[in-house]
């Protein structure tokens, strides 16, 4: 490790063996030491969860002088918990990704590469969360890495404000039209389940679904960005308060 | 099922044979029809996770003319998504809890009877989330079902604005002060894992851990509010966009 390099602390929710963080792993290599602490499968859809009902492990994978890379058997916030526990010092930022696949507008609620950026912000570290639109497990990194390297320099230059971290989307194309400042676009889910019949009979269902857009026209969301070619950084915040509801509570009545 | 009452859809992060989401049944049954598609056992600490990995499955654990209650082997999202596919009709109200313990403050973030709620608002239902402060399973709910009855009676008749839900929370306490509308209190948990040694060997880590304030003083905390003896309305909202952030980050340098 060296004295005057950021420490930044890596996980994911796709599993240690993604080739999404194998490439922010090989892009950010020199630029500082890392600390990997992934889960040790995919995790995807596992939100900020954590794991009560049973004991959490971890092993080590790989060290060398610039990188040590940890699998840890539970969720995405667990390992970002974990390495805190454990890691010579604290980092001075926290990446999760890069994810396969989109978690701009309401994905943030369901993310488990955004589990860890919150995880992160929660503990007071600058954190950023990559993701690309798209879920193959080739998806092609390259056009999207100097931007990610970009992002990094900038936040690791600049921090960010107490509990305000930044949700990170890549459309899939070969180029971009450039980077816009986002906010969560309004979306739902809907058709979300495949229901199936067990050979020896009852019914199962896969979570599956399509996103419908709730306001596509809407130039200042990251879904229109994404739609339009340009990667998307939606500044996010972990007071999820309805400040602009609070007057209005305070007129109904309580009394029992 | 009856033509002019309301239908409630509830579920929980206990499961659902915890006393919790029995006493908010009982104390719900008659005012409105109530469709229960709680999970088999305990979810604590899922947050908004969804099960991506394997099936899910739901079975009728007990049916009357005004409640019926199905158990379902996913997630506290899952439950709300699945329930929302089968259910004759669109729920007035999606309710989470009561949960044996604390949801105020960050563990909005890690709580399943939250990913209820947050699920329901996410399908532009009103939902609230009601949360005790006691993790015993036996705890008195008692002291806390009239304000349970007198909010979802005002939910019921004002409705919630789209992206906003309710986060409830009761003190331990056998009265209670009154009802205060709150902002989610700034705090941070700390001493997180607890190292136990295999008796053949390695090293595996409990999740535990102490909640500690960062700004017990203020007074429009949710934090401040159970502390003081006040039952805590936390407007929460969806769009976690740092719309302060948005200006800044125009700002800096995304050129590659």
């Amino acid at each position: 490790m060296k004295i005057d390099r950021p420490l930044i602390l890596i996980s994911n929710d796709d599993g240690v063996n993604a080739k999404g963080i194998q490439e922010l792993i090989d892009s950010l290599r020199g630029i500082a030491d890392l600390f990997v602490m992934a889960p040790d499968g995919p995790r995807s859809g596992k939100s900020c969860a954590m794991t009560s009902e049973c004991p959490v492990r971890y092993s080590l994978v790989s060290k060398d002088d610039e990188v040590t890379v940890c699998q840890c058997t539970g969720t995405p916030v667990d390992c970002i918990k974990l390495a805190l526990d454990i890691m010579p010092k604290r980092p001075d930022l926290v990446i999760g990704g890069i994810n396969h696949g989109d978690n701009s507008s309401v994905n943030v609620h369901y993310s488990g590469t955004m589990g860890v950026v919150i995880e992160g912000c929660l503990k007071g570290i600058p954190s950023i969360g990559f993701s690309l639109c798209d879920h193959a497990a080739d998806a092609d990194f390259t056009p999207m890495l100097p931007y990610v390297k970009q992002i990094v320099a900038e936040v690791l230059s600049h921090g960010l404000p107490e509990g305000v971290c930044l949700n990170v989307n890549a459309p899939l194309a070969s180029s971009f039209q450039g980077v816009r400042i986002c906010r969560q676009a309004k979306g739902v889910w809907r058709n979300e389940w495949l229901e199936c019949s067990h050979p020896r009979g009852g019914e199962y269902f896969w979570l599956t679904g399509n996103y419908h857009p709730l306001e596509p026209e809407a130039e200042d969301t990251d879904h229109w960005a994404l739609e339009n070619g340009y990667i998307a950084i939606t500044p996010t915040q972990i007071d999820m308060t309805a400040y602009r509801m609070m007057d209005d509570l305070k007129h109904w009545n309580f009394s029992v």
